[in-house]
């Protein structure tokens, strides 16, 4: 076994998760990258995900399979629209359509079991309040919980070797998310963000998950390399 | 949409579970029986919930697939031999072999997601601790703590609609699930408890599961219908 802690890193393949695995890369640990295909319409994040995980070094990603279509529930997982264009006011009131029900609860589920076969007491998540579309498990609150729950229901935990849930992004800017991801090198024309990627590959521009990315590049005066519709 | 409450029951197949879905059913929810497809290796429990969710009048079933053997760590999931005629002492003592990492936490992740999408603030799970194999995720403390956690996860807690984590039998001895059991009419003859069902298809009669299970009826004075190797 290396001599190196491990990290259990949940990555989407997007701007945030890609900028929380080089915090935790940065910070020493060995990484362990931890992706979903839940039958999300922007399954294209996964070709970013491998590319992401080869080029910040994580030592081992995996990609999970289940199909949350089965619940539906979600703009991103049934036939209903996404929202496009939405303004500011209407990103920060409310909880969107494209809000999975307990996406962040599965994911974390999967990386808490996960990180008790590695033996590691770490997990991050590149979850964000500040800028975020509003989703409730993206709240500090909900990650505590998690943490407290985690810490109950494992031989780790039962045993005494305490899970810390890792959320360095959560109060950041989606400006502040750019310029650190630009300062750990994250190659950003790997990043994908947009739920409605087009018959083209652009970005579509227009989803709640564009419009706030190409805001923080905007704030933070940087050009975005990816293509948009 | 029906008048009845709608309530989530997780259901593997075996007695406990079976009981549980009896149980919620009995109390005049409409029940979604959740079951999952994980890699155990005794994957034959899937037979059982199918016909036990349609014996027990379930509005719905649904079988969620995913693959913990990706990440090993339990006897029910990797190639790590399963227990056998382990004594009462030993059965209450420390955290077995076939616990298999965060299983009830992931479980119940993906049952608070239908919860969410059916609009239920009820889910069932029939786990019990004064009988049990020891499994940190069979505690009350772990429920409680996962009860919190998801009234902070979802956009229904959030909108004050909050949910409940039932655990009808967690303070039952295995002769007292077996007596509600029968007073429920469960169909005692389609459950399956065994971790290593035989070529044959008879239970073992020699794991956890299978002693756990023929003590209970034993000590309820029943007579257990399944055929032991």
């Amino acid at each position: 076994m290396s001599s190196r802690l491990r990290a259990v890193v949940l990555l989407s393949g997007g701007l945030d998760s890609a900028t929380t695995l080089a915090l935790a890369a940065g910070t020493g640990f060995e990484c362990y990258a931890l992706s979903f295909d839940y039958g999300q319409r922007h399954r294209r994040e996964l070709d970013a995900a491998r590319q992401l995980a080869a080029a910040l070094g994580a030592t081992r990603h995996e990609i999970i399979g289940f199909d949350l279509r089965r619940f539906g529930g979600s703009a991103l997982t049934a036939d209903i629209a996404v929202p496009r264009d939405r303004r500011e006011a209407e990103l920060g009131a409310g909880i969107p359509v494209t809000y999975v029900p307990a996406r962040n609860t599965i994911f974390l589920s999967f990386a808490l079991a996960w990180a008790e076969t590695l033996g590691s007491s770490d997990i991050y998540i590149g979850v964000n309040v500040l800028d975020s579309s509003g989703y409730p498990d993206c709240r500090a609150a909900y990650i505590d919980a998690f943490e407290r729950m985690a810490n109950l229901a494992t031989k780790a935990g039962v045993e005494g070797q305490l899970l810390t849930i890792h959320t360095p992004l959560i109060r950041m800017s989606k400006a502040e998310i750019v310029e650190t991801a630009i300062s750990r090198a994250v190659p950003l024309e790997l990043t994908w963000s947009c739920y409605e990627p087009q018959p083209d590959g652009a970005a579509c521009g227009r989803c709640d998950a564009c419009v706030l990315r190409r805001r923080g590049f905007a704030e933070a005066g940087h050009t975005d390399p990816l293509r948009y519709a």
